[in-house]
């Protein structure tokens, strides 16, 4: 096991009803101007923007809004949102939404009080000394952002992906209501449900030896979410199991299953640059990347894939572990196609020829070495864009 | 699930040497006076106590010691702490050491701002308003106290254990070593290793339906202790063994396992009268105790009784559940005898005449209804304590 540490000192308010409880949380941690950051018209429709800014002003909490964040969010947003920050002197940003608002409001609290342009944070690697705080009401459970201190942004000039890290940019509170998940569109439930498995999985495959319980929490984290997604998907509205999800997603992102080990997240890099070309959702470009992935390290690391496999899926044990490496890897896809979503490239509307232009970008931009628990060359990533493509 | 709160906001500093830390991260969360307090002489024989103040003396933070805080800490300490703290105006408690010291730590740190007695926040249930901060070097893992806000102290007077919690108590950081934790005598490890287990088990079973996701990392906790426990008893020096206990030990009671569910908590209580009356160490008592209370509860709610006994146990699952339910206590106390715990009064040196005097401390201490999956009355009590006397 890895030396480590492990800080999420975000304080997460679940249940029914808690989106009442923003303006006392914000009063509790001395917001004094706050920016309302959302995304689509859904959550004015909803009511819940109302019933968020009635809790606020009860607490007496002023606050300014700020609405339009896209899906695979832009930095001209996030240039958006710094201005209007320092011209109303706003010290706490209240995300309303998903992965993409969450993600633009941590993007705009790192660069609200920097002098020079936020883009230094993430495609340079600069740390950030300092941010504004940041505290969520999550609609949408997917991304982990509402309890983890990363963002990931889209450059809209070139469409380039990137992303950064920071423990100040944890948020202070997350506010998970499960009702408010209620009315996702049965796509974006599934998209999020892949995201989710994905930042388990990402930290799951590990050459580190000896973290049998970040393998165990991995595997529990999966289990739940294998057990509970089916419900989602026939039942919207059955509240037990939209909660298990919820809660499965902060989980799978706030560190509990990384540590001691060294992660990977190629697959998170190689998908990335599929929603950057076709503005495919994240969710859906892992479900096709991730068994691409594994199919092609089940040759380099068979003995971890199988692990995975028995453990996570129930696959008998063989000593043919690449065996059970596939039918894990089957198990898998088979899982991801019957909640509706693709896993090939012509399922998600990816093109073959696009594979040299794939590998170039990621590589270009993400270095010649992608991932930890095999560093990807050009040559790996080229094949597993093209399993992906079978 | 039920409506939740989850806040572990404890920065935890996880690996080799990570004990040199200390007096950086003092500074960083702004100690100004500190209180190095500790138990016997171990720690100053085995050089950690000079390492620590070491790095103490390397950042210039400023402290003074206290020593002799006991197992089964008593308030006496506590007093004397508290009027060190006063006296020289400390802000801040460095706990180097187990459960017992971190506990002594908190209950000091509560004490120190508060005009009244400190027991208040004890046996009367008043709510801790402020504190002076808490941070730790763990030495024992077992009472998982690094990562949580409870603490308890036992009344020298009448030896009476009494517990309390508060966010205020949860440590700012904890330092943990797992290569402090070879030199523990085998049968501290493995009363360390009951201890942590039992965490978990009392939240586990429970009442509330609809909760797979702490259900599933309780299982995988406990499942990460049954695999490394012989293996640390076999080899104390095995340092990813030691590892896995050490963070599964904090993971079992910082509140992970317990999300949108109803605790239990009966098998402590039941537990804290036999430490109380015979002195012996509190995991011992509840390697005796647990199986004892999950072989009564298991006519109640085979249920859940068969599900940890499949689960964690691998044992087959049948139309029987009671008898899926006795296997899985069987297999409990299996594993405690493997590990060279005691598993009926006789081995811990109770006596079965006592039963009445226990149960009646219990009742008279606690309440005529004593923790929640079944709320136990004096009789249940009484047939608990009798299990474990055969």
């Amino acid at each position: 096991m890895d030396n480590f540490v492990f800080y999420s000192p975000t304080e997460f308010v679940f249940g029914k009803e808690t989106e009442s409880m923003a303006g006392k949380l914000l009063k509790k941690y001395s917001a004094e101007k706050v920016l309302l950051l959302y995304g689509g018209g859904s959550v004015i429709k909803s009511g819940l923007m109302s019933r968020v800014e009635e809790s606020l002003k009860n607490e007496g909490v002023s606050y300014i809004t700020l609405g339009g964040v896209q899906p695979n969010p832009l930095d001209t947003k996030v240039y958006e949102g710094i201005e209007l920050c320092r011209k109303d002197k706003v010290d706490f940003i209240l995300a309303v939404g998903g992965g993409s608002v969450i993600d633009t409001a941590k993007a705009i609290a790192a660069g609200a009080p920097y002098d020079g342009d936020f883009w230094d944070f993430y495609n340079k690697g600069m740390a950030i000394n300092s941010a504004l705080k940041v505290a969520t009401v999550l609609t949408i459970p997917a991304a982990g952002s509402e309890g983890s201190g990363n963002s990931v942004i889209t450059k809209e000039e070139g469409s380039i992906k990137l992303g950064t890290g920071s423990p100040l940019l944890r948020p202070v509170f997350s506010v998970m209501n499960p009702v408010l998940t209620y009315t996702l569109p049965p796509y974006q439930t599934a998209c999020g449900i892949a995201d989710m498995m994905a930042h388990v999985m990402e930290r799951y495959f590990t050459n580190t030896e000896g973290v049998e319980i970040s393998s165990r929490l991995s595997e529990a984290v999966l289990q739940t979410i294998i057990k509970e997604a089916p419900v989602v998907m026939n039942e919207p509205e059955n509240y037990d199991a939209r909660a298990n999800i919820m809660w499965a997603g902060t989980i799978a992102h706030n560190g509990t299953c990384g540590v001691g080990r060294e992660e990977d997240w190629a697959t998170h890099l190689l998908e990335h640059e599929l929603s950057a070309l076709y503005n495919v959702t994240h969710g859906a470009g892992l479900a096709v990347m991730f068994p691409a992935w594994m199919t092609y390290l089940a040759d380099f690391n068979p003995d971890m894939l199988a692990q995975y496999a028995v453990r996570v899926w129930g696959i008998p044990e063989s000593d043919d572990k690449k065996a059970v490496a596939l039918k894990g890897v089957e198990a898998l896809k088979n899982f991801f196609s019957s909640i509706g979503l693709p896993v090939s490239f012509k399922e998600l509307g990816a093109k073959e020829e696009d594979i040299d232009l794939l590998v170039k970008r990621l590589h270009d931009n993400k270095g010649e070495k992608v991932g930890f628990f095999k560093k990807l060359t050009r040559e790996d990533s080229r094949k597993i864009y093209q399993i992906a493509a079978r």
